[in-house]
């Protein structure tokens, strides 16, 4: 079932790089078949960049013009990602890859409403990227980024369900066993194996050194991408939903403080310190006197 | 339940807008009450914005230093936040604010770790904002447009789950339910009570003209913020979230055609066309015949 999240993930991710190329760049299928192709014998390397670069060069039988073009954009699911993330949200364990990716694909089912929204809802200047060559290798980047964090939310839920439910997991063996063939094998799972294996204990993915280097290198190009997609109205829900979580995760201190204010505002829900222990409770009230 | 989602929704994105002013621009709890008791009158007007505003003015009585600045940043939750993405989930209705909110809370509980990624994980340059007055406005009208979207993705949610249970709910009665006093309670609602009651049928929110208005105007400020966080590595979870929703549903076409053509190739699930009926499969394999 993780498998399959992270699947749904890394497509979704897929599809993006595809969106912000064709629409934001202006390239038909045969300038993207070069890309992808490219691609898959780069950083990306794995199951899903091969067949993504086949897909590109495939004629339909009926126009005798690329078949991608003639495809429903309304995106169908058997519930496995569905699954992933509902068990994700009973374990409180953060994958918003994994969850957008699922969201995206019940959004694109509204075909109709999408087609009414795009008359009455203007997109902003400029419409379109400036920078091709630039623009293209920034989005390998920021492709890469994603899919490390993809994984890494797929490994923290397996970890998280390891010890819920007593699973025992080799994280180790089951990166080794994913590249040993299936629809996520990629040449990134070696290095994602070898964290696993070095680490004595669990720890998230990209608290490694290895893996850290490999995303603080490319960064800027990731957020660069971010900022373009922002610009030219083009959506990005899971490279922006992947950014989000790991500024979030690397930031020692959160504005949840304001959130479990608000709850002891309107709630008396009570709230901790930071530098005291104990349960707290405020009356908010401006003009009230405060009992702690 | 979805009442408890919009409010989950609101909190991140204000407790966005305090994360990007302490640690973006390096304001303290006392310029904090300021801006908020000025957006308090504005457009955002509602409860939550003046408990917000009450919040940062509390002096705390053991440090005699502002109150929110001794408050532990780990969001709890009773499970209604959840109950609603989980429910969302089911009815395949997209509600990313909410989901969003949801995650955010559980991420916020992993404080160990993320101090521990605060050392190994490098900030971007700049790690500040420049233009604190003006950011500041454009600030206003991204939580504004959010707050719109997260409104609409709860209706969203209950005109589905009218449908799927026959609860024959009025959407414009709710909002000025809502209106009369709960936590949500916000001017806003009286724009969307209008909305839906001056409609016929359901339609998305911001199919109506007033409240795409109300977003077109401001979406260059939202998307300056949002793309100042990815610069600056600030953390917009729910923001980001919400825009990239707003873009993937003013999207005719979305790339959801790759992913249709992907689950096809591996696992021969088939797909439909934009030009012709039916159901179909291809033999993707680049050197294998078609056939459909």
């Amino acid at each position: 079932m993780v498998h399959n999240g992270i699947e749904y993930g890394l497509m979704q991710l897929i599809a993006e790089t595809y969106d912000l190329m064709k629409r934001g760049l202006g390239m038909d299928a045969n300038d993207l078949q070069h890309v992808y192709s490219r691609w898959k014998r780069g950083k990306m390397r794995g199951y899903l960049m091969d067949i993504t670069a086949d897909i590109f060069q495939k004629t339909d039988l009926f126009s005798s013009s690329p078949l991608i073009d003639r495809i429903l954009d309304r995106a169908e699911q058997k519930g496995t990602g569905e699954w992933t993330a509902s068990e994700a949200l009973n374990l409180h364990v953060p994958v918003p890859t994994i969850e957008t990716a699922v969201m995206m694909r019940h959004l694109s089912g509204n075909i109709e409403e999408r087609r009414q929204a795009e008359q009455c809802l203007p997109a902003p200047e400029p419409a379109f990227v400036s920078g091709t060559t630039t623009f293209i290798d920034q989005l390998e980047n920021a492709l890469y980024c994603g899919a490390i964090i993809a994984y890494s939310q797929g490994m923290a839920l397996l970890h998280k369900a390891s010890q819920v439910y007593d699973y025992q997991l080799n994280l180790a063996s089951i990166a080794r066993i994913w590249s040993g063939g299936c629809i996520i094998r990629a040449e990134v799972l070696q290095m994602i194996e070898s964290a696993f294996a070095n680490s004595t204990g669990f720890a998230n993915l990209f608290l490694h050194p290895t893996v850290v280097e490999e995303i603080v290198s490319r960064q800027a190009d990731w957020r660069n991408v971010i900022r373009t997609a922002a610009a030219t109205g083009l959506p990005v829900p899971g490279l922006m939903s992947t950014l989000a979580y790991w500024d979030a995760y690397r930031s020692k201190r959160l504005p949840a403080n304001l959130i479990m204010a608000q709850r002891d505002y309107f709630g008396a829900h009570t709230y901790e310190r930071i530098d005291k222990e104990g349960i707290f409770h405020t009356q908010w009230g401006s003009s009230e006197e405060v009992r702690q």
